[in-house]
């Protein structure tokens, strides 16, 4: 990509973004120096990433093709320690081995996003673990409590007279001096990190360097439509699933959803976005390929093209109801995580237990003589089981009744 | 002394003192261990001590006559940091210089109570200094910012919107970390350091150690019956006063002041205390005679007994009114600190100032003619000047008219 003026990159910059603090600051520093130092800092705890982290990967990428350089932060110091009180769930200790497993994890997944040539690891072990009580103090004398008391879940907790530990108030300021540390130019992170970004801007100032530029980004909407996407919500796409999987999840997004993540998650100019628009409204394209092609479009920056070109169609003549005699209206059964709790649950006793047969005996029965189909291929094997997030056609008999099982 | 068990201990240990956290606990320690460790800290930033520290002093001191150690710790760490942010005046940064300076001149000065085969001076630096990041974040992590906020002081000024720095936060933390490293038994403070002597207490606990015991002590009314004696207020008598300002300033406090310089200065029983009390109601002692014993008994701490007794006769000499003719009702004339602002005042001057006088040369006629004198003895030096701190008795001729000065 040639090198866009100032202008022209915040326009690409400034797509999906929530907030930029501030936009003529970030012009100036565009003008000033080719390549600006972009910080990103992501927790060593949870190394399996979705298309929620997706929409900050590729704003990442953005920054990279405009020529800048992406600061890929893993907080370990402050993964190692945790919560030593043991009050928080979320901060588990991690022993050093953990946290560089983890975050070889994450790297893995990252380039299939970022450039990684333009990108740069780094651990805030590094300047943290150095650091001496004095500078600590020094550090805590940068920040008052009542600003601390102004993030939105502090104050609430507070409110509420449930307990906030000093050492949570240090986070902030842990992750703020980072920012001090790295001389960042700009920080990205969801909506919910903007306090914190901020905290960095204003060390920054305070430890007389020229602060960060803050952009936040929304926090994606999972495939339900309603909640954040999230893995323990069950409502997300792993980076890492199949390419089947992704179509047929995305395929199952509402319509106001699709353009969401049309914004969010592919490049394609916002002009087309309302040309799409206007085309469904005048009926003349359906909005089941506009969201197919917003999905290869995703699956795109994960897969090969071609492997997904081949996903899509499989999904297609699995789920072509005209060329496949599927009827339309097939009872869809959820087969629950607590089928999968101990091991893959065998189909015949799922069918059985959803009442689509007798007894797991007739279910055997029925596959010795060719009668039960699995996505519209007769099943050969009587210990056939299921695996968690997928979705099955079955089918018993020639022309039989069918049923979908989502699990 | 010899060893007395932990009930009599106690006794002598409780005489003055507004909290005992808990008495229990502390019979228990006694019991077990022969010598406890006595914790009190004190600020490297004030070297200059008065009889309000003399409570404090005096407590260490029963204490050590009861076979125990004092760890008189002085707070160089926190002392060598100060307050970064410049927000804080009381807050001053020192050098290890002037930490050992001061260090040094408080020694001179709680030597005259404590004594230095039982007391170990040590300075927190010692385990704060080689303190890292991580764990000042365990530190953090042992309590909670709501606790914090508890403190009166620090409650009063979050609620009228006045900024508290997390530095300040973090004092109360370092401090009771002391406790921690010294695996004090007992801590000593103020009532005004009750909170963070509660800290220093929580922490052992939550360190796995065995919790110290809580003594504090009122805070002594100054001299003028209302405010707590501080060297700002004037209010104050100083511990390297000379004997006779020491003792004019003690006879000048009010008959009830008296009752409680007694208690908390003294170690006179508690029973006489109540005689004396008696004796002043049936007429059969006058009160200033009672006042003087109080003054006697305090100034016999701080200097040998018969230089006190020298200085007592000579105040007596200059105050007796019916020896030396000065009258009773002579006007009392306040000379406040604005005539020390930038050297000590003439006394021709200051006596013009106030009307005494009609002009400074008169007044340096006087002091020529040998026509003035101060505190009943000829003024021989016409640049004669006045000390702050002192009263002074002025006489114009050999029967002429008085003024009292209180500078």
């Amino acid at each position: 990509m040639k090198q866009l003026n100032s202008k022209e990159q915040i326009e690409i910059i400034r797509r999906g973004c929530v907030d930029l603090i501030s936009e003529e600051e970030l012009e100036k520093k565009i003008t000033k120096k080719k390549s600006l130092k972009i910080k990103a800092g992501f927790d060593p705890t949870a190394p399996d990433l979705h298309l929620g982290h997706l929409v900050l990967l590729r704003k990442l990428r953005h920054f990279q093709d405009l020529g800048h350089t992406v600061y890929f932060l893993l907080g370990d110091f402050t993964g190692m320690i945790g919560d030593p009180s043991g009050k928080s769930e979320t901060r588990k200790t991690l022993t050093r081995e953990e946290v560089l497993e983890n975050s070889k994890t994450y790297q893995d997944q990252v380039f299939k996003i970022l450039d990684s040539d333009k990108t740069k690891v780094v651990f805030n072990s590094e300047w943290c673990s150095p650091m001496r009580f004095e500078e600590v103090l020094v550090l805590t004398s940068k920040y008052s409590v009542a600003r601390l008391l102004e993030r939105d879940d502090f104050s609430k907790r507070y409110k509420s007279g449930n307990s906030i530990s000093m050492l949570e108030f240090m986070y902030p300021l842990v992750q703020g001096y980072d920012s001090v540390a790295m001389e960042s130019d700009v920080e990205i992170g969801g909506t919910d990190q903007k306090f914190n970004l901020l905290v960095g801007r204003d060390l920054q100032r305070d430890y007389g360097k020229e602060p960060q530029c803050v952009l936040t980004m929304p926090l994606l909407v999972g495939l339900d439509g309603e909640k954040k996407m999230s893995k323990s919500l069950g409502n997300y796409v792993g980076i890492t699933e199949a390419p089947i999987d992704i179509y047929g999840k995305l395929m199952s997004v509402s319509d106001e959803l699709m353009w969401n993540y049309f914004e969010l998650l592919t490049d394609i100019p916002l002009k087309e976005l309302e040309q799409l628009k206007q085309d469904i409204q005048a009926g003349s394209i359906h909005p089941k390929s506009v969201k197919s092609q917003m999905a290869k479009l995703i699956m795109d920056q994960l897969h090969p093209s071609n492997v997904n070109e081949e996903a899509i169609a499989e999904w297609n003549r699995i789920h072509d109801t005209k060329n496949r005699s599927i009827p339309d209206d097939i009872k869809t059964e959820i087969i629950g995580e607590e089928y999968f709790r101990e091991k893959p649950p065998l189909l015949a006793y799922v069918l059985n237990q959803i009442g689509f047969i007798a007894s797991v005996s007739e279910g055997r029965r029925l596959i010795k003589n060719g009668g039960l189909y699995l996505n519209e291929e007769k099943v050969l094997d009587e210990g056939t089981t299921l695996e968690p997030g997928k979705e099955y056609i079955i089918r018993q008999g020639k022309k039989g009744k069918f049923v979908k099982l989502t699990t």
